[in-house]
């Protein structure tokens, strides 16, 4: 078990706790604030309903959360030490200070920073490559990117760990002050102060021409893949060619900054009220959640940008299930995602049946129809279920399916799922029929020997159990 | 029917026509460059493929498409015309000239232009008020967002027009070089390319700073909602002042523009041929398009941003079903959207449950059961449901289904759905039990009188037609 120090446990600081926690670590916190307590456990609320669903499986047993009463004691067993404390430099160095005269010589000390330098945090250390920009994006537990900035071997350790985490971390190569998404941020509000200040837009104008448009772009492509397309097979240095010369137009104000008067910040508030205010924070958090959780899920099922990374991390923690004994096959472990939810407020009747078509998957994994024996032209298709619902589920439930081979001969397997609530009550059961097909014929067919013997194996495995019934 | 005159056939022009036409409008287009045909052919590929998966229902039937010789008859018939011509204001005018020499006194113009503003359209125009700016975001037939500048009456008109077309007519109040979004856009594209151009980020590590970060925030809140969430219950004024003198900070180079010599050109060209050659355009549009419907699928399923837009055009142009005759109802036509697909490049076996679901639910529409009814605490729930799978369904393809009443009698209600392909093979059938459920004490109730009668009314209407058999 590895174990993580978190010094100051604000938005960011609770959002990285929260994600080693999920993630299977040990977190000691050390947060001198007196209401330090309270905001970790809100940040927490939400990540335990959110992270979870990002994953098409049960995540590791959660660690142990302790609070330290000083940095040297928090950072003592820790292999990652994060520092977000508040952004003042001589803050930070009496911080890393502390923090490398009691920390392992090999533990990682990474810092939220979104504007210091590693070399500026590093002046008087001692073991300067140690200390790293981490730099995550809020809400750490659900987006995958932190911005790695400083000693390339430290970096490359740190990735792992990011890794593990289900975290990108992008390796930004050269220090520079607020590394790279921030530079884009400051330049996008700077704009966004000067046309609230001169009337042009309010801020739920500037959102929408943000969200209908360019912003759902770039959840998925970034600047420059987005424009490569649209220079078409032109190609992208045609695409620059065309639009070069608007940059010398006199489209933005940004070279100047526009003064925040009590004025400017009063309009900015008052509108921000009109757009948002009719949900609390806490609301607005949860919207965010769920709207990201669900959009995180869409690039998952098309195996692209943070879905894409998502799909790797599963892959790497996936259970593997094995057919020792004639034990029913816990095939499903996992917590319903947001997005499987109707109007009635429970698990929409179709997701059952998903349940079950990913039970039988984890089931076929186990008779060696993986995606290699799958690109090799065979698969399983489904011809017959019958599903009974007996209990309602609802989002953030965490659930299990147990499996059992009622038949397995030839081209036909015959499943029984029965789907349990963390608790052991029984939500429904599915029946499934399933035939081996030839991808190319599209035709049903035998399967290839080695399959067929785990199969059979499989079926006289689960013979002596008790049949489920009707 | 409707007329839309499309002037300019590119990727802008060809996305407006391929809109207009999937909505059920005619269109009429005017483009003298010889691959236009080509051109438009391949929007209208992309378009066919994705757009209809954004509704859950079938689109109306698609309009005709027209070629012009010339601009006159082109927008002769029109009452929306669409200037989509190149980035110069003398084409502009003359085109803008001979349009209003010919058409409806009542068209409305819509420029394309992102950088021009109406007044330097209007000039010369003896019908000024008509020309507006309607600026929309590439791809135009999946994107929302067109940014209106001009007369308050013809944009109130243009945005009555574009909700019809799925989109939102974001009114822009007062006119400024590039409007609202395009701002932002320059502001990140200047400061993208100050970043490469010094060595600190590649096009590939750009992107992923934006795409596994901010990108995903900004597809559902924009950057005022989005930090109004940082800021906190403390509230936006405070967060402006503690982020506030960031501005100061010389973390931006947008002051300055860089030079684009051919080293910085080919430095990009040669980054992104690195991040995106793998894929050519084509397939970049499809991942592209892909993504954005699986994202604002997502987004629907949670009812914000470009969701809520989707649900409200969906509600708009919902079908009544009116239970007259003892016909079979048909309760859904719609396209199989890309994420109902899985590993075996088919519609998965859960969304079949998912089409009768909501085949259910249009049954339950005809009854009385409805948002109003649902809200007043009572519902459906389904109990049993058993699925045949004869054929494969793929992505894109149009299906329908056909429900059938077998019991409708107090709390009961068993529905037998058969769906179709276009062509009217049957590809799968689902005999459902669903029973009335008061949702404050989730047990199982009688129906209120009025839904009942119509209950009832339904059965007997049904009673005689054959039953489909097991």
């Amino acid at each position: 078990m590895s174990t993580a120090a978190i010094l100051g446990g604000g938005v960011i600081g609770g959002g990285w706790a929260a994600r080693f926690l999920l993630m299977g670590w040990d977190v000691v916190v050390y947060d001198p604030a007196p209401d330090a307590k309270t905001k970790l456990d809100e940040v927490m609320k939400n990540a335990k309903r959110s992270l979870p669903a990002l994953s098409e499986h049960a995540l590791p047993t959660m660690g142990t959360l302790a609070w330290a009463d000083d940095i040297a004691s928090a950072v003592k067993e820790a292999s990652w030490i994060q520092e977000s404390v508040p952004e003042r430099l001589n803050i930070k160095h009496d911080v890393l200070k502390v923090v490398q005269e009691n920390c392992s010589k090999d533990a990682i000390i990474g810092s939220s920073t979104s504007g210091f330098k590693p070399s500026e945090l590093q002046e008087h250390s001692v073991n300067p490559s140690q200390i790293i920009v981490a730099h995550p994006f809020n809400p750490v537990y659900l987006l995958p990117l932190a911005e790695l900035v400083g000693n390339a071997e430290t970096i490359k350790k740190a990735q792992i760990v990011l890794q593990g985490l289900g975290m990108h971390g992008l390796h930004v190569r050269k220090e520079i002050d607020a590394h790279i998404a921030d530079r884009f941020l400051e330049a996008v509000w700077r704009e966004g102060l000067w046309l609230i200040k001169d009337g042009i837009a309010t801020t739920q104008e500037i959102d929408d021409a943000i969200r209908f448009g360019f912003g759902l772009r770039w959840a998925q492509m970034g600047l420059f893949e987005t424009y490569r397309i649209a220079g078409g097979e032109a190609g992208m240095a045609h695409f620059i060619e065309q639009f070069g010369p608007a940059l010398e137009w006199p489209w933005t104000k940004l070279m100047d900054v526009p003064e925040l008067t009590d004025d400017l910040i009063n309009k900015i508030a008052t509108q921000s009220d009109e757009q948002s205010g009719m949900h609390s924070i806490r609301e607005l958090e949860r919207i965010r959640d769920d709207n990201l959780v669900g959009m995180m899920r869409a690039l998952k099922a098309r195996g692209w940008g943070a879905g894409k990374l998502l799909n790797e991390h599963d892959q790497k923690t996936q259970p593997e299930f094995k057919a020792q004994n004639d034990e029913l096959i816990n095939s499903i472990n996992r917590a319903i995602p947001i997005d499987w939810t109707d109007y009635n407020g429970h698990m929409n009747e179709s997701r059952y049946g998903q349940v079950f078509s990913d039970a039988a998957d984890s089931v076929l994994r186990m008779i060696g129809v993986d995606q290699a024996y799958i690109d090799s032209g065979s698969s399983y298709f489904t011809v017959d279920i019958h599903i009974k619902f007996m209990e309602e589920t609802l989002a953030h439930e965490n659930i299990k399916v147990y499996s059992q081979v009622l038949l397995g001969e030839g081209k036909k397997l015959r499943l029984f799922h029965q789907m349990m609530s963390e608790d052991n009550r029984m939500l429904a059961t599915g029946e499934q029929m399933l035939l081996h097909v030839d991808l190319n014929t599209r035709k049903s067919s035998v399967p290839e020997g080695e399959v067929l013997k785990q199969l059979n194996n499989l079926a006289q495995l689960h013979a002596d159990l008790p049949h489920p019934g009707a």
